[in-house]
């Protein structure tokens, strides 16, 4: 089989680590667990699920900053390193034209894709309940709020970095008003990021570590052998809900195609970082960086709906696990 | 106040009986009651929330027809006067280019709309969950099937009869997965009828007959003073659902905005018909036909998932009605 | 065994029917049920769940007339007969001098108990949720609001008709904000019927018809074996709530003390009226009155949540059935 | 194809029928429906989902007559005709040495099955949860009680009429301690009907009537072509479960290989005494009756867990369906 | 504004800690907690959720120490600074004179008062349901057992430290039988501590950290400008309850009128002893000690269910905060 | 009281620490805890819930190892000390005549008893639904499966270690299809390992740690007074299930007649690993080992479904505990 190759711009400053890892082990974690804690804000209930993408000469991301009141809030960094992060303390304030749009409920788990000439960001939107906002900026400074793209209740929305078929790609899970206990990935095309459809269905849960719902974690990662899609899956016991996360891989024409799907995670909640806080036993992906000269990747996710953590992978490795162990 | 205009074409032939009526009853149900029965099609268990619309010298409309299987299926019928129906015997087959869109999971809950130049079939299409389908006729004989509208989980998908704003229009109520204990009336617009957006917020439930859910039920009608829209509301008892119906006045250009919604509803389950069924107390209506010279109007309902009914109401008397009895 | 006195006053003007019973029938229905339907107030969704009592020369009640906005009112009536009655046609309106108890949320399920000097009438009052509203008249045309009894989630307050060791004393059923799955009967008494403390339980669920949850009906009515109280049971069906009601006999000045208590029940939903309605399979007695010279009974209960209908017992014949049919 | 023949002896005097047919209407109802209401046994609240059999020149059976108090209990019966019938009025005592297994909870829906040499009782026993208890007479006037063939939670134990490869064979329907929301039919073996093994699972909902769950009816029916099964379907509307009947045909000698088994249902609640009642919208099928010589098939169901009920059907017209009808 | 004063006796010797604080910490945690572990009371599974008041030169209060079969008891204990406690190896034993009230089911969540002349206690009283349980004590060794305050089911009772209006005053918060998913607090009075009355609502949910129920906690601290309340919130993660606490504050004269309540809270489960125990998450307040002097105070709470734990805060930063940080 | 004799073989190399234990505590665990994590099979989650026994000079067991995809599975492994343990990287393969029977779907939770002359293995096995598995072994390496000993849905399966009466005795705690809220322990008898009858009620929760189910931990252990049974024990807090253990004593004969019971705990969730990780607040016997001549207890549990953790207990002070201390 010819080699896989990692497509992208080069990355060389991506944060990186070379550690010893378990046996079987092909996503592991950052030494420097948790990156991000509630001390990074003044007055933050917590910092997780958040987004981190190459800007200038080091990082930007959006980040869940829960209140001290719980308030789900979206704020902006930047970072030199990835690591070492200056996170605004003011939520971020959408510049919009439609009052009615732009009235603030909540906002939270941000993704962050860089298409075209922008960075959109992407996040669960309170509008009459969650559905999926969708906004952009050139400098993480100033931001503008286009329309939701979907009626409510969404979660996890997820731009694709570019145009399939000519159409702008949104992945996204539906929901219901609550704490949803089922959930598929979803597949939307637009022509003008406005408009949405073509849904098609991607991804649903199949038993074990996904059988209760699955969601898109970071802006797909193209690859000549497919989009390599990050996804968070949830198990229920019978004391609630535990988020780990796996890979597939899906047709790069037809995303709604699934070529490959990880059977076993490749983060589950162990570490006591990701066991214990908000939520226990969380951990959730919603960005991922890559430099293809050296495959090496960083993985951003939260940990127990509190602290941000940072996981790091080999794109081959990877790639080779995916294949051999997919359904 | 100047009288309200009822608009649209005249319907001489519009079904109407004139009968004596209860102390503040504006809607008054047909004495041939239940109109169409599981009798009206070979092998079907019940025939209930359909649409009908004036076609040709008569009338036409899609039907919920369950099997005795319990599937639910749409039919296609005719009628000279809008009470004796021809329904087909087998449910309606959409042509479709796309395989996996055209896979039949189930169609129920039908809506039909004329709109430029043809019927378009609006029903709550099986998709990995129930969504808003979206086909068309031009003579009830072949039907074309279009993208669905939404994402899932959606129900009660209801076209507006002319474009707005240049665009075209649906109301939807977002849904969940199974018999959904919530439930707002949104609008979307659309540039082709494939790809929707600029979604609006347009009714909650109020508690009440309403306190639960609320969808759209015929397609709105337009009058001088705003879209004229019947729509259901649900109770929850502690024995289960109680679906009534009222009607609300939506501005004409920006139909999110709510001018009147009545406070009372206009039908409620009381007649055995409606009471005793495959899901007793249900009044759910699908379809309205209205003649602006005379002010007639004809409502089809479904009573209790069971049978399909027909109400009358004269404009002048409902407008007014409505007026004096919203919040 | 010495014959058990039924004491109070006479009534000669009790409604009463003889009538050919079944098997083992001590409480039987009235030919002319349902007694009081929608039609006997305008723009009335359904008439239930109401009391009775003695008044002048005829009868005199508060009604639950249920709007066709489905709010939960009362409104006062009066009879000559006890069957045909006069209901105002507008709800009842308590004068009060506190405004922020007065303000109407809704009112069902009165019950009404001539108690010294007046008439007290006891409701499920909504104050943030349900309680039991207390308040009084001389004429059954003005009406007083005093405090409400007790914190929420209460219902079915039912007042004695004279003080029980210097103390008035109320029966209630505790709740919660919902369609409570649980509830036992518990006594209360008060100095100056505002002050309400030395709570004792009575009554709990057994099982069988009574097996859900236990609610206090009409006034409890005096005899020289105990206070006879006619109470409702729920039975959880798959298919939701099912009333019945029975009747137990309660020490004379310890009423928390239960002597007896009906295994089987005395009406459970039967006829049409009572299985069919609103809420299906509802029988729901809020009032009795009793001529003590002749025996003769006569209970007022709700029908499916729907209609009011009347029943007849023998005190003699109700005595032996529950001394042999008891716990 | 080969004509299927019916097995077993003829029952020349078995109820009989011929009546108009709706269109596709296999099974139809006897004209006399309810042929056994509360009015056949005193103090009786229903009776209902009961089983019958051939006995000496006539008929017998035990039925389910749930008492005044909710208790539910089953009482033997006799009849000429199988359609006339005098039913205990106390219910039936088992004989027993064990006083723990003796312990009367509750007993409900039984089977009869005549089986070597005796009749034997299945039902639903209840010994701390609900269970199949075991039980047989030779007369229908003294009953013998065995072990409870299983733990519990189990209902709708249905045995069948001869061993089958040396074994006693049961199939059930294991359950939880509620309402059960889920259901499946299994089949067990004993070498001498006390200790069972042997598990196969046989029948799953499948969606449609048969949808939430499945469990056997009458005792199985032997022919030429496997076993005739009736069996329930259960379909949860938002107003609570309705159940329908339909017909499966498993292998004579493997009977957990299901050989058909019909997509639509046969029976489905449609009269008022199947739609209103206890438990509204219930058709409970417990017994059937076959003349080999002409065909004739009688099936006594339940409805609306009120009342017992009949229905014919042809043996050959049935099994025409059911192989044109299946999955 | 002025300056606001803290009402009450010099308290010296209340427990103090100066530690460096987070940024905008207004209530900082005790560097030697937990300060009670299980290890304080022989058998004991746990000892949270506790009372303490300045009695004689030290302090004494009442514990909650759920047995090792988990049964909920309340314990007395004494301490010479508030920090190092003994506490009675046996639960409080109340004398009563009415065996029926005294009969002991369940004792948790105490709160001790001192009112005119004497320690009341009132706790969460098992009595055919959770409600609020009165006594009170001169030396903490003899307990004196008063009728319950309220029906069930009720919890977190709560008294004022005088009377207001000639009246004892009382804040509770009704419940269900279980683990309440809803909850409001309320205000009572009695002339006599036996029979209460005036019941009015004072605080309800309103999202975030308190958005699925409050309670109030410690008892209400008197300063010039109203009644301080510490209470907890809940919010419901999709893995359970989260119990924050925040402060209130009410009217001097109607303590029902809220003046000021936190959007944030003041402590959130963050230690390790908070978020993991019996119930992960829980920081819920039970007393709190102040030095008007000084404005010191020290907030007693439990930790997970599991430990007692100490906080503290200065009362002038804290009045700020509260008028700052409130709706 | 004469001494209780533990019977059984000598096991003079079984694990063993004498440490300090805490006031009151009977059973103690190990330092070394957990004994056993992930770390000893590659990609497994989890090693927990697991069944260790005597085999030739050192130990074998049965382990519960979880895959990375969260498949339940179990491995067969060795010890020369029952510390240090060699686990066989693949799941147990059981070879079985009829591949109905062994297709895999899960197998959790084992237990290992030495019966007559080999191991048998019972488990929770998935067929349709959990159920009991059984097979046996002789040498740890090959494993023959058996018939399910039951129906679905049925867990927590422990054989006896000798026949009762002359029958197989098998222990089982029936469930439901999920998170089973409820849960009592029966028992059963087979003449074969195959059919099984004569069931008989054993244990029912009863408040406390033992609230919502109860279910047989390790295989029971004969002594001269009866038959010493682990049991774990569940608690419903509103974050969830907590898992503790007790000990029950068994009539000899007639092994469902309880002669003791404890009423507190011997063991509840405290550690770090038992109160963390992928199910918080667990402490799951599944194993004991004994050493009759000096008395000394080995129980092995699983420690938050994730770790497999060790403690101890002398025999005679656990029989005085368990006299002391039982209902």
């Amino acid at each position: 089989m010819a080699r896989i190759e990692l497509r992208g711009r080069p990355l060389p400053n991506i944060p990186w680590e070379d550690r010893p890892r378990d046996c079987g082990e092909v996503v592991w974690r950052s030494a420097k667990n948790p990156i991000l804690t509630r001390a990074a804000v003044p007055n933050t209930n917590s910092i997780f699920n958040s987004a981190v993408v190459p800007f200038e000469s080091g990082f930007a991301g959006v980040f869940r900053c829960d209140s001290t009141d719980r308030t789900m809030q979206i704020h902006a960094g930047t970072s030199p390193d990835g690591l070492d992060w200056q996170i605004e303390p003011q939520r971020i304030y959408f510049e919009c034209d439609d009052p009615e749009l732009n009235a603030f409920e909540y906002a939270y788990d941000p993704r962050v894709c860089w298409l075209e000439d922008r960075y959109y960001v992407t996040w669960c939107n309170g509008y009459h309940g969650p559905t999926i906002g969708l906004g952009y900026t050139y400098d993480f400074k100033r931001f503008h709020q286009m329309e939701n793209a979907f009626l409510p209740y969404n979660r996890n929305g997820v731009l694709f970095p570019r145009r399939i078929g000519g159409k702008y790609a949104l992945l996204s899970r539906p929901s219901d008003t609550g704490h949803t206990p089922f959930g598929d990935i979803y597949y939307s095309e637009s022509p003008d990021l406005v408009h949405w459809g073509h849904h098609r269905h991607v991804l649903a849960p199949v038993g074990g570590w996904q059988a209760t719902k699955v969601g898109a974690g970071p802006t797909p990662i193209e690859t000549s052998a497919g989009w390599l899609m990050f996804y968070h899956g949830v198990l229920t016991s019978c004391n609630g809900f535990v988020y780990s996360f796996g890979a597939a891989l899906l047709d790069l024409e037809q995303p709604w195609k699934v070529i490959h799907r990880t059977r076993p995670y490749l983060i589950n909640p162990r570490q006591l970082y990701e066991c214990v806080g908000d939520v226990p036993n969380v951990t959730f992906p919603c960005a991922a960086l890559c430099d293809p000269p050296t495959g090496r990747m960083a993985i951003y996710y939260g940990g127990a709906d509190t602290v941000t953590c940072l996981a790091y992978a080999h794109f081959d490795e990877l790639m080779v696990f995916i294949k051999e162990n997919s359904f």
